[in-house]
């Protein structure tokens, strides 16, 4: 989920585990992007608003030891790449289903950070009458998005082609997707973002 | 998911995995109830009729290695509880949410293995809108059933006075239950079991 500046060739789920260490943010505010996400939808959830969830990062364990006979230790295990997004859930009686970015980039999210499978996945959803779209972190600008599945497609789609952009312009994104107010509780208000965009 | 006969300290969780061994099941022809539901939902997404997934095991993970430089190994982590079930999903514009349970007894599913917070999940996501049930396996019968939530707690919400039962009787889910039909491509004939309890 979240963008890894040097190292591409670890996979993104190390970052994506709360009890793994991560490179500190610049302007997050003491608390990290997926952190205000999960807050969120946990407030949601005790306010019986929305029921959402982040998907449990995959890991595939492969040896599992039993040091006192009551508590299984995972002694050798590997992140798995996810075949689905981070967060789903229902809300007004919608299947919701969103994937989280988040760039250091001022002006850009490149195409790079997201996997063809989980676009796969999306286009899916909203092929079966749910509600898919990112949600689109700019950091230096201390800005979200709720960037839907459909306007990313436009760009998507024709990537690979020669004259294409490799990534999806900032002024895009905050023309054509919903910003996503930022407060206390909840921190993200992603409910209203949702409202506007697909319940108005 | 899987009932565990033996010890009841360590977690279901242990079982869930595809890449721990299993115990072997007595009439299962071979083939795991949960490998059963996620080839099932495997069919059910290539040919576009739902897109239905199991949620990756919870793990909490202490500490990675990296002997490579090139892929995080990790070295020490432990099972976590599923704050919900085991698969969701959207089926003809619904949200889908069931937990699957087997039980190696004949004539009942016992209560033990059916967490709080799981009933609270599936009663969350009828309240919003979604399809909740149970998804059973008898094994010595070789039967499975869609048990609809609200069957469940008819019995569920009463469990702790004196002289409720402390499981579902085998003619309760019988009776109430859809049956899941058994074959080759799909496994588990899950989405005709929901389009008789629920869309007809």
């Amino acid at each position: 989920m979240i963008n890894f500046p040097t190292k591409k060739t670890v996979s993104s789920n190390v970052l994506n585990n709360d009890n793994v260490k991560k490179t500190s943010s610049i302007s997050n505010r003491g608390m990290s992007f997926e952190k205000k996400i999960n807050e969120s939808c946990e407030y949601f959830r005790t306010h019986g608003l929305a029921v959402i969830h982040k998907k449990p990062t995959p890991v595939r364990i492969v040896k599992v030891d039993y040091p006192q006979r009551s508590r299984a230790k995972i002694i050798e295990a590997y992140y798995q790449v996810a075949s689905t997004t981070d967060y789903n859930g229902i809300y007004k009686e919608k299947y919701i289903d969103f994937e989280a970015k988040e760039t250091s980039r001022e002006n850009y999210l490149s195409f790079d950070y997201i996997h063809e499978h989980q676009v796969k996945h999306l286009i899916d959803i909203v092929k079966h009458g749910g509600i898919g779209f990112l949600l689109i972190y700019f950091k230096k600008r201390d800005e979200v998005y709720l960037y839907d599945l459909e306007d990313f497609l436009a760009l998507w789609t024709i990537r690979k082609e020669a004259d294409a952009r490799k990534s999806i312009p900032y002024e895009d994104i905050k023309e054509k997707g919903t910003l996503v107010k930022q407060g206390f509780l909840p921190q993200l208000e992603i409910l209203k973002a949702i409202d506007e965009k697909y319940f108005k």
